[in-house]
């Protein structure tokens, strides 16, 4: 099977990157200039039409939406240990997936990416500052699932969900959230950090939390 | 197995309640007033801390998040054919899924809610119209996916994500976008039409297209 992930580096295509790694398989990373608008170049809109990151390329086919992705690469190699076993795990987990996909996602792109929601120039602060309430909000709701866990999002078993995480501690460290003061979702970022493929694929990145 | 839907007539809870009532199986459906802001009410607070529709109860446990709902009804159940057999068709219809929730929903949001995106009504009027312009460019592409199939959205299949689609085609209807004129998304809305559990759940929750 031949796998190619096209990413930007610290985009949420950063979780995708992330599990990749942990299988096991050989894969390519193909990065991605967003500032320099490589996404919107024609050769990618015909893999991923809303000229986003991340796509997966399996054997040629393109695969879009980080739920999707992460839940293809965790629940088509069980025996990876990736993906709960269980249905109704399988179904929680999906539903963090979603939640972190459909809210807190796009309550920062409300921050960082306020033109796209208004044409507007003088109407974009109030955007971003709703979204930087609501990503703020989202952010503790985090710390509070993460509260209820000994270690890992669903318990014991670290799944694809736990990188998607890391993708929004970090964007909130960047962005003056204080998000070091999360003291689970600090916990369980660190626990990510001890992990040689999140390091190796951060380093390949070339990114940190800061 | 006990079932319990809470939805709210026409809501995107719709897709949920379809497919329930499409799987056959004995169900409750309980509608939360919105407008008497039912959901932000402790008790279903407890179930869907994002207080929105739908929540799927299922032997007292709560499911949120129309993806993973979804997929679990058609996923759980293989035999009633509502999921794709194949591992890579279900990754594509996880795909769709996720964009129909992290998307068109939001973009659809933006033009209905768009309170909950600024906080200053003089910024309203412009991340509203923004809303209709993306919500109008959405329903376009999903009927450009209707046109390369000639039947369901994966195919000859009639899978979960169906009844999803009928959302927001009824929404554009009632709301001035003129997918009327969309020719593939209005064969699509009657095929689903054609469909007696799809007319059961219209009529229960009081609902048509219009």
């Amino acid at each position: 099977m031949e796998l190619k992930l096209y990413y930007s580096p610290g985009a949420c295509s950063l979780a995708s990157h992330i599990v990749l790694e942990e299988l096991g398989f050989p894969y390519t990373a193909q990065k991605l200039n967003l500032l320099e608008g490589e996404q919107r170049k024609a050769e990618y809109l015909k893999l991923n039409p809303m000229g986003r990151v991340p796509t997966l390329v399996v054997d040629g086919k393109p695969l879009t939406e980080n739920p999707a992705i992460l839940t293809f690469l965790g629940g088509a190699f069980p025996k990876k240990g990736l993906w709960p076993k269980e249905t109704w795990e399988q179904a929680m987990l999906l539903s963090a997936l979603s939640w972190c996909s459909n809210t807190i996602h796009p309550a920062y792109a409300h921050v960082i990416r306020a033109g796209r929601y208004t044409d507007d120039s003088s109407a974009q602060e109030s955007v971003k500052a709703k979204g930087k309430e609501m990503f703020g909000e989202y952010l503790k709701m985090v710390d509070g699932w993460l509260a209820k866990t000994p270690k890992w999002m669903m318990g014991e078993q670290y799944t694809v969900g736990d990188p998607y995480l890391l993708v929004f501690y970090r964007w909130g460290n960047r962005n003056g959230f204080p998000v070091k003061s999360l003291a689970n979702y600090t916990r369980h970022a660190n626990l990510l950090l001890g992990r040689p493929a999140v390091r190796k694929v951060m380093a390949d990145e070339g990114i940190t939390l800061d």
